[in-house]
């Protein structure tokens, strides 16, 4: 029940199975040709999708190394620990501005656009803050954007999916999510939508070589990739794709709001705290709660008990370590899963003496899980 | 029966379907500390052995981005199609001083040694050229670079674990291979070993993000990955270097000698000509024989025939297409894929009446193969 990687459906994991084929046959094409325009309707974009081989931070990099240049600056909006590796990249390739914020609050718009007054190249925020359970005003930042001028670049790594994004109507130029999240495929892949915005600033010999963003979307237009790709990972994404589209989009994001929903209700019967803080722009995430941890257990009680009892659930990061506990509710998540988790979780709680009667929570999930 | 990716064991393919773990768990350590192991043996070294999430590019680019920065000059030398991205790499983080010959045609070791007195930083070669099925002479031009005190690159993408590789004793600071050829893993993985002297070079902040070597070596220690890896390739790895274990390294590159010797045989009884052209430090390579196209014959009629048949072989790349073909022998070849390669090839020459009787090249390749 961890945040990614997640648990990976049998029929995923059977088109992995699959005998391997030339990468450059029209086999190869005919995947990747499906896989791209499936993606288009995931991100809910005109724009051209391409895959890397490679984890989300590869097609972070795609997107800074792509955009930004030595002498251009990008602004960095981080109120969690994946933020970081904007800022990280911006500064690998040219001038990050980093706009920070505490971790698990709201991003102050106001100041946001101050930071864009004094001009940068462009903008790039997280969507879903997966170390701290929020859901970022895309929308909002977005409009921001087109107003200044400046490439707005989303990672909707653990989002897209999951909670609701709209590339287009939101004016997001560079989004990008991964194979190992909502779309419960194994870790490996990368998506990434380009406008045509962002893509004529896009120059040769520019950004990282294995991430040329110029170099796959030239290549994806072919149904083809510059460097060998990971052939069997493709195939588990259009099998993951396949079942998204039979779900429904909709249908799967409104399960996993539910599921989240579940999750929050039982904290709220067990009087454990959300971490993070929202507003009417920043939202809870559907893909993963974040909660303080209950006084009267430590972490390693709390998350070692549920470990031996057979539910893995994650912990805090960087600062938040040992403070927070989050419950991942993406991909193939059921509530059948949640169920088991919070049930689980209340005998650990019961057991340190946390809560005295067992049953509060599961009641509180399937009540808010069954609508 | 083309140069990679080939063919993927059943076992290789059955590891892959294992459930999904946490990249960030023991279980993930275990198995990633079992590859590197393994790894220093199939790479004949004590150097630290690293795997990154992406195709044998992210390998070179690990390599060049890390010891190439914007002063330095690396020495490219080239014969073939592979040795080109060395090049690019080169440029995009430094100069590239390319040392190029005909392609197909052996080093001139003279050129190499008045090339490192001028100078540089690095210089690197492709071990086994896919391109045009020679064996560069590395240990030779080993000795070369530590003369001159450069650091020493080498692509064994399709050579190690097939032909001979002594990282250590040819004094090699960095060998890459990739996951797709000899060890016969799916695509997605590439394996990078790297010398003390090598990584006292490697400076935080240079060369590429997501292929940064100085810290997937770092994380590497503690059997972690700077970014989230592709687990089920590191299933399919772990299964493929225990397969390769139980074969025996030595025995392994004996067998895929012997098919190469095969092909080679057969090329001979049916007066087909090999491309390459060798001398006592270029050498036919075991994982892929180079033939010239035969007259009489297109290179349409011949791999689109073998094809319709059921045996898919490579054409020649970029200025080669179609003036040669090209057969692989890597991975989890046996003298039956060989022998029934061999069997088609003859099919297609008779209908096309460039023979005129079949048997000859089954017969050459069964003897060479049979010793």
């Amino acid at each position: 029940m961890i945040p990614g990687p997640v648990k990976v459906p049998q029929r995923v994991l059977r088109a992995m199975s699959k005998p391997m084929i030339s990468h450059r046959s029209a086999d190869f094409e005919t995947i990747y040709e499906d896989c791209r325009s499936r993606l288009k309707e995931l991100f809910e974009t005109k724009n051209d999708a391409v895959v890397l081989s490679g984890s989300g931070t590869a097609g972070m990099e795609a997107a800074v190394g792509g955009i930004i240049g030595k002498e251009d600056k990008i602004i960095t909006v981080t109120n969690g620990k994946f933020g970081e590796r904007f800022t990280e990249l911006g500064d690998r390739y040219g001038t990050a501005v980093l706009l920070e914020f505490p971790w698990g609050t709201p991003f102050d718009l106001d100041r946001i656009e101050a930071a864009l007054e004094d001009g940068a190249k462009a903008i790039s925020i997280v969507h879903n803050e997966t170390s701290v359970g929020i859901v970022n005003p895309a929308k909002e930042v977005g409009k921001l954007a087109r107003r200044y001028d400046a490439i707005f670049i989303v990672d909707g790594i653990s989002s897209i999916g999951g909670n609701e994004f709209l590339t287009d109507e939101w004016g997001i130029d560079i989004a990008i999510t991964g194979s190992q999240k909502c779309l419960a495929v194994p870790p490996g892949l990368s998506m990434v939508t380009v406008s045509k915005r962002a893509e004529e600033m896009l120059e040769d010999g520019k950004g990282g070589y294995y991430t040329d963003l110029k170099a796959h979307l030239n290549k994806s237009r072919k149904n083809q990739t510059p460097y060998t790709p990971a052939v069997s990972l493709f195939y588990a994404l259009q099998e993951a794709l396949t079942m998204a589209a039979e779900e429904g989009f909709p249908e799967r994001r409104a399960r996993m709001a539910g599921l989240a929903k579940g999750v929050r209700e039982a904290a709220l019967a067990l009087n454990i705290e959300l971490f993070p803080q929202v507003n009417e722009h920043s939202t809870y995430s559907n893909t993963v709660t974040a909660m303080k941890m209950p006084e009267g257990v430590t972490d390693g009680q709390l998350r070692g008990g549920m470990r031996k009892r057979g539910v893995v659930v994650s912990g805090g990061q960087s600062a938040l370590k040992g403070k927070i506990f989050r419950i991942g509710t993406m991909g193939a998540c059921t509530e059948a899963d949640v169920l088991r988790t919070i049930q689980t979780l209340e005998l650990v709680l019961a057991k340190e003496g946390v809560i005295s009667s067992l049953g509060a929570g599961v009641g509180a999930a399937s009540r808010a899980i069954d609508g």
